[in-house]
């Protein structure tokens, strides 16, 4: 069992990227026959996975994508227009093949592992009291981190829960202030008077919790759920296995934050891949000073936008690893 | 022997898109196990597929790639920092699979054709004379349009050509307004003298055939180059065969804008796929009221842009073909 107490030691000593495999990049990188810097981020995401995965040639042999999904007790509040039982029904899709992510992740050469979190036992509403006890939350992280195979190349995060992006939003709120209206959006589809329930819904949950929420653990803990714990925890031991790692939308982002806030570069060995089309993404994004690869206006969930962007790494990579220099090709470098 | 009266016929009968196709795709979005619109602009990838494929049930097996090389005779007014013998070097290059294109077309799965256009005669300094005769533009056109093969599910175009970056600027200035600092980029890695030279060719250009380029074939004869002209025809036969297309970057817009010019919607069978980082794009992109796909600060040309998102297309439609409806999956559609 970790405690919080655990999870903040191992915070402070996360380990740091391989410059030196950075630079190799770099310098491979000038060499290759492209005018300097043609091929924009494609160069910085070899050289990114270069520096996390402690390799100067990076590799995307085993690319994971895990799918964390929970209850919520804020749906009593009526902020999904889907009822609960969804979240199991789609547990029980993804492991049957039909859902999105399926077959994104087959076309992206990626494994899939869904990991249901006590489906059967919500969160409690966090109108009411904390979401989940340091406990429960702490329970939810090791399962997380223990769900990260260490032989790993690149993991691509996600999740899947009715009413989390109402936990989401509240604990994007806690974490970089503003209220409800400012992180709310409409989920699976809300309507005007959903957004109105449930921007009241986040700031009467950050009310009830203001004296705990200042520490980023405890206002998962309150505010948060048991998939978004999970996604933390699956993040950090990312960090401790040297593997990169690709956030999906608004919920998995939001699950993740609290590592960039418990230290400076908490969430460097991390990528946001898709900037959510839900309203509170972009301004997470830009909270987290991070920029999105993709922007398709896909508000799914389910590491899908995480899944579509693993084969623009496949390209940088495979450039990297495959583009003749200017000297095997026999071209004039610039005049 | 195509004449620009027989393109410009050719033009005013384009084949319109298939809307019955779309709006199946469309119908059967709505029963897929995610919320309504929810994978966003991968939806739309798959009903304009449809659409311009003319099935209802899109495909992506025969994924084509065809890349043409030109040479410029303004190379000669110092616009680009490399040697125009690069051209030549490079089609060595893609032939030898050492190019970053010959890499990601095999990460994407498309087939990679090289065509280039005499390089060994370039056109004419477009400062001085015409850079091609009609008939010489007309021919290039002919050979861009028979490189399209009648049974390709989606093209992708690209060019390579030292110069033709300063070609496509004045091709769009000539289409859209503007004059060379609007529209100049620094293409290759052009300095700061080499941009002030590169835009007072674009002026002397624009000034030198005035009086032929309100018309957007003379525009493309007297100012762009074989490779531009082969995109344009290849791009028009594209739309003949029932094929869309994705189009790559600035020289490759530009190359196809004049279709656009000579009848609304006559590039509607074609999605831009990567805004590139090369400074007209972004004007010529919303010049023709389109939206980009993907925006990864490439600018390298070689149909690079389009491959990289030639994936992005395949997932969308691997969901479309392969996804659960709520029935099938026993999962509860809204409330």
């Amino acid at each position: 069992m970790i405690e919080f107490a655990a999870i903040r030691e191992q915070c402070r000593t996360l380990p740091t990227g391989d410059a030196g495999a950075e630079a190799a990049v770099r310098a491979r990188q000038t060499t290759l026959t492209k005018p300097p810097g043609s091929l924009g981020r494609l160069e910085d995401l070899v050289a990114w996975l270069a520096c996390w995965q402690h390799r100067a040639m990076p590799r995307l042999d085993r690319v994971a994508i895990l799918v964390f999904a929970g209850n919520h007790g804020v749906t009593g509040q009526g902020v999904s227009p889907y009822p609960p039982e969804v979240t199991a029904q789609m547990v029980g899709n993804f492991a049957a093949g039909g859902a999105a992510i399926n077959q994104i992740a087959k076309a992206a050469g990626a494994t899939l592992r869904v990991v249901p979190l006590s489906l059967e036992m919500p969160t409690a509403d966090f109108t009411d009291k904390p979401a989940m006890s340091p406990q429960e939350f702490c329970a939810a992280v090791a399962t997380g981190y223990d769900a990260v195979a260490p032989d790993t190349d690149l993991l691509c995060l996600g999740e899947m829960g009715i009413g989390n992006t109402t936990a989401a939003a509240a604990l994007a709120a806690a974490l970089f202030g503003g209220t409800g209206s400012d992180w709310a959006g409409r989920g699976t589809g809300l309507d005007d008077a959903g957004m109105a329930r449930k921007q009241s819904v986040i700031d009467r949950g950050l009310a009830r919790h203001a004296c705990m929420i200042s520490d980023p653990l405890a206002a998962a803990a309150c505010l948060g759920g048991r998939e978004l714990a999970a996604i933390f925890g699956a993040t950090l031991a990312a960090r401790q296995h040297n593997i990169p790692v690709l956030l999906d939308g608004f919920v998995c982002t939001a699950a993740a934050a609290p590592l960039a806030c418990l230290i400076p570069g908490g969430l460097d060995h991390a990528v946001i891949a898709h900037v959510s089309a839900e309203a509170g993404h972009r301004r997470l994004v830009a909270a987290l000073h991070k920029q999105a690869l993709l922007d398709l206006g896909m508000r799914l969930g389910e590491a899908s936008g995480a899944a579509v962007a693993v084969p623009v790494l496949r390209a940088g990579l495979a450039c990297h690893q495959g583009m003749a220099s200017f000297a095997e090709a026999g071209v004039s470098d610039q005049a």
